[in-house]
């Protein structure tokens, strides 16, 4: 009888260390499959290890794992102009039956002729003209469903893909593997949070509460008791520069271990996560690849890297090289061998 | 050979058994121990397990399963004074070295002399000076420090406990239970975000990114690049009211499925909670206890409950009876016997 015993016990102590060792085995696939063994993966990869292994002196606590992400040029495209703005050209578009006025208009006019000249004539003031006629002045419920109605059909000028399917597919990695290892993440984008919203979850893994971008007034409205959130024509808050790290004070309250921009736009935010103590990493996803992607950065109108660039190289971030870092950039393609030379 | 096979499968199918039914084991204790089996605890754990049960008509995934809570009142007691508004005069205390002025000055000279009648004649006008000056001015980094500070050594004036104990036992078990079952659990409160986060993690459990506020406007700054994050005399956000739901739409981005709230401030959050298809709880907590809390609702000046008392009973809404269903308010106390009549 002891000897069964004995037998039984050592078979269960087997199969309890097999049944625990299953979600270590499902880690062990190599991560980041569509980058190459540059820099970055290896930077990327060593801070996880040295924020996750129970045993490192800079151990982080899983609840404090927090990793923020910039959307635009950070997570999917910006050209040839910001997603989100050919939306508001869309919206437009599709509005103009209910305003036959917009046809003398400008900037109404100049979108509805597709006259480029005369909306960059327009400038920021035209641009959020725009921005208010197709973001403002409905209620939330509404916004949402114009936003689910333009992604599911609208495609890109270029590649005629869907704009969520022009994500990266390296950085959808990062987000997973991140996750996988008790990290919290999130969006902190000067996009709009509802916009955002619609498809953070689907396409990148991130539920709604942890999208943060830029923000309207909204009024609590009860018509008949059926209650609604109105989009009022006022910004409240504008998710860029310096409005960043002031977002992630305020919505997440705890200081980022890690944060991904790509522009002039995410530099605080970095400079923020940076600025505590204890393992940091800050990364800038370099636009260099003009045959896959685009090539850009200095003289850009649209995710202009200039100073930021500068300050990664000064206070060593991590500056991802598209061109010979990404085995793929979307997920629709092949990926190209490891390594390239 | 055979049979010792099949007997080790057995064997094994039996330890898998007992390995998974564990979290259900733990599960299985009865919730709620210090409530009393009133309709207010039929009803918590009857909605709990509609939305629960995979084979639920109502069920409702894991990832919608958004509770919201009110603070003061709701989780914590909020008499003779809001705990914040207390902190606030201890502030002024304490910083009144530093302004020799305010001798004779109102409203903080009512403060300083401990002058009820001259601090009430001040209104919300004298309030609201007293809060910039404790609340304003600071980086969130200091103003955190000193609400810690005073979290650890202040008590309250009457029980003379640490107010971070003056919480209520009966809502932390409905806390405990919600995430149990897979709930994530939110403060939306009229209080300030930053002073909230303080203590919230420990005494409530939730994390500083579940905990919304009213908040201040703040400015990120760098100075000699150190940067830090000023808290402006101006405010962003009140979140009391109408503001409830808007600032859980703005920072959630999900509609919840559950609200617990204690007054008139709350009526806007349970109505909106209210407002959705499905199943849905809104909960009241009714200070109904002169003996173990205190007894008030539609006469108070402090978490006055009147219009939402109304609505709750015309619309169906839980009204829990602290005398009658609570065996128990504070963790410092020992539970009455079952159902006391």
């Amino acid at each position: 009888m002891r000897t069964s015993l004995a037998t039984s016990a050592a078979k269960f102590s087997k199969v309890l260390a097999l049944l625990l060792a299953l979600p270590l085995l499902a880690q062990a696939a190599e991560p980041l499959p569509s980058w190459n063994d540059g820099p970055s993966k290896k930077s990327i990869i060593e801070f996880v290890q040295t924020v996750t292994k129970p045993d490192s002196k800079s151990f982080v606590k899983p609840e404090e794992r927090i990793a923020v992400f910039d959307n635009d040029g950070t997570l999917w495209s910006e050209q040839p102009g910001y997603f989100e703005e050919l939306f508001a050209f869309d919206e437009i578009r599709r509005l103009a039956p209910q305003h036959p006025e917009w046809k003398d208009q400008q900037p109404f006019k100049a979108v509805l002729e597709n006259d480029h000249k005369a909306l960059a004539e327009g400038g920021m003031e035209g641009l959020l003209k725009i921005f208010m006629a197709s973001h403002a002045g409905l209620t939330t419920d509404q916004f949402r469903n114009n936003v689910q109605a333009w992604v599911s059909k609208a495609r890109h000028p270029t590649t005629g893909k869907p704009y969520t399917e022009m994500v990266y597919q390296p950085m959808l990695e990062v987000l997973q593997y991140l996750r996988e290892q008790g990290f919290k993440t999130y969006i902190v984008s000067g996009g709009d949070t509802g916009f955002m919203r619609v498809f953070a979850e689907e396409v990148y893994g991130i539920p709604p509460e942890q999208v943060i971008g830029s923000t309207f007034v909204t009024e609590y409205q009860n018509q008949d008791g059926k209650p609604s959130i109105l989009r009022t024509a006022k910004i409240a808050h504008n998710d860029d520069g310096p409005g960043k790290p002031v977002s992630i004070d305020s919505v997440i309250g705890r200081r980022p271990i890690l944060a991904f921009g790509n522009s002039d736009g995410d530099r605080q935010m970095l400079e923020w996560t940076a600025a505590a103590t204890g393992p940091r990493l800050m990364g800038l996803v370099h636009h260099t690849d003009a045959k896959r992607e685009w090539a850009y950065d200095k003289d850009s109108k649209i995710g202009r890297l200039d100073k930021a660039l500068d300050q990664a190289k000064q206070q060593g971030w991590t500056i991802v090289d598209m061109a010979s870092e990404w085995r793929r950039i979307y997920p629709f393609e092949a990926a190209a061998p490891v390594n390239p030379q």
